[in-house]
């Protein structure tokens, strides 16, 4: 498994159980996206926990089963009879490979982005949304998923503008069609400048790209939606197919269009959430099973 | 929401929490047949929890957000304009319905099966299979399920026999190689009597059925593996397409033929663990909302 995050750990905790031996590599600490997200309100269960939290339990229980190492970054990944991954610590011989290195969100790069990052800045509003009833919130962006953000926000009750950067929105005509219904905000020509507050986002201070004119805008959330960078490149390179968006392309059960390597979490896009990341490791480590299972392989290896 | 098991509760909570007002109706009691299981050992985060103190968690969750109504057995579904779900105490207008009422075990029908279901007697080996190693186990059943089953339990560590009444396994031949390489033992012609035990699962007693001999085989468990029967028949009624055994036919977003139609969960077939069953249901949830949200449908409502 490349990645300890949902996916990840989950597809170990099903292989292992099903009598494979694995380990886990993660480039820096486990828990993925969601060890950076405050509050979790949509793990089945659970109440409320904060991401981290959560992330650590779900490592405490892989313990159980795997090993995970944690800051060894995969650097190459050769495929032959068996498959190299090599990290810089060392090789690791393995016989199939499940990529969940997940995705990485675009970000803004402006001063208090990452201040308030989980303090009223967010970058999924599936996953925060439910708190801004009744507030006012800046999705940034003009593509489908900046829309599709926007209507989720407008659904859950929020006071929702929308700030792009050019004249002409770039998501379809049915998404533009439905945010016009919501009676929010579009605000164009417009670059954020600044997210500001104290403990957390209170303003954010946007710049008319035609005139120059600054303004600062009181708002109680940002969600910046510019793009999501799939971690693919590795997977990549040995081939693996992805789509347009760099996600890599997966069956209904995991499989990558190379033999023994499968993928889930974000790194295969979709709706992006942690129920549906650890489903995906699940499937992936069934299918590892079922292939690993063929007798064929059992004489070669 | 039709059916209050993994799948339903988590697709409630994704769907209020999307803004879409939701209830859950359930035939029996919430947890589907997770709450029947003894011991989940792989719903990350929770290393050994009772299958119904689980289901309670999720339950107590998806109460923040929806009403789920048990013992409300859905009787008709009704589409129109809007979608009539008629239940024997009233009737719901939807606007979309998402069916996850699960699957059930096809059970040998024998003494001792129901008294020692959860303590040696069980229908599913991803889920039980772990507890098995070194320990001697009988599975049941000729098809592909029942060798897949062998298989994972001989990758454990367990010793398998399979007992199927036929002479002939109607497993692929493929499955079958597997089988033969594991050291297991094959029991054909041969039916099972009577499942015995004193507080969990002694022994199994089996009847040849060529020469009707009767022995008493010393077992720790018994895996049932006759078939499943997915509770599709409702959504069969109003043209809901279906596979070969009768699972619902979903694509990748969950959703079915019929428009405001979605599945989630062990209906659908796949894998059917707690894990694949929440991440289906939110994946549902999303789609419902997506749909729901459509500009014309607004207008048509």
């Amino acid at each position: 498994m490349i990645g300890a995050g949902p996916a990840g750990l989950t597809a170990a905790i099903y292989a292992e159980r099903s009598g494979l031996k694995t380990v886990v590599l993660e480039k820096a600490m486990i828990g993925g996206q969601v060890s950076l997200t405050p509050v979790v309100e949509n793990w089945p269960g659970v109440k409320s926990v904060p991401g981290a939290r959560l992330m650590e339990m779900m490592a405490e229980q892989a313990r159980q089963y795997t090993d995970i190492h944690e800051n060894e970054q995969v650097e190459e990944i050769k495929i032959g009879k068996k498959i190299d991954i090599i990290t810089r610590q060392r090789t690791y011989e393995a016989r199939a490979v499940i990529v969940a290195m997940g995705a990485d969100h675009l970000k803004l790069g402006v001063a208090g982005e990452d201040r308030f990052s989980g303090r009223g800045v967010s970058y999924c509003a599936t996953c925060d949304g439910f708190l801004y009833k009744d507030w006012s919130v800046i999705v940034i962006g003009g593509g489908n998923s900046a829309l599709t953000e926007a209507l989720y926000l407008a659904s859950v009750g929020a006071h929702v503008g929308l700030v792009h950067r050019r004249e002409e929105l770039r998501a379809e005509k049915r998404l533009q069609d439905m945010f016009s219904t919501t009676g929010s905000t579009l605000i164009q020509n417009t670059a954020v400048e600044e997210v500001m507050g104290t403990d957390r986002v209170t303003a954010i201070r946007l710049k008319d790209l035609k005139t120059g004119d600054i303004r600062t805008l009181p708002v109680d959330a940002v969600f910046v939606a510019i793009g999501e960078q799939p971690n693919s490149g590795l997977a990549k390179q040995i081939g693996v197919l992805v789509d347009e968006k760099n996600y890599i392309k997966v069956d209904r059960n995991m499989r990558t269009n190379i033999p023994r390597i499968y993928a889930a979490g974000d790194i295969t896009g979709g709706v992006r959430q942690i129920v549906t990341a650890v489903g995906a490791g699940a499937v992936a480590a069934v299918s590892a099973f079922e292939d690993l299972g063929d007798p064929y392989w059992k004489k070669t290896a």
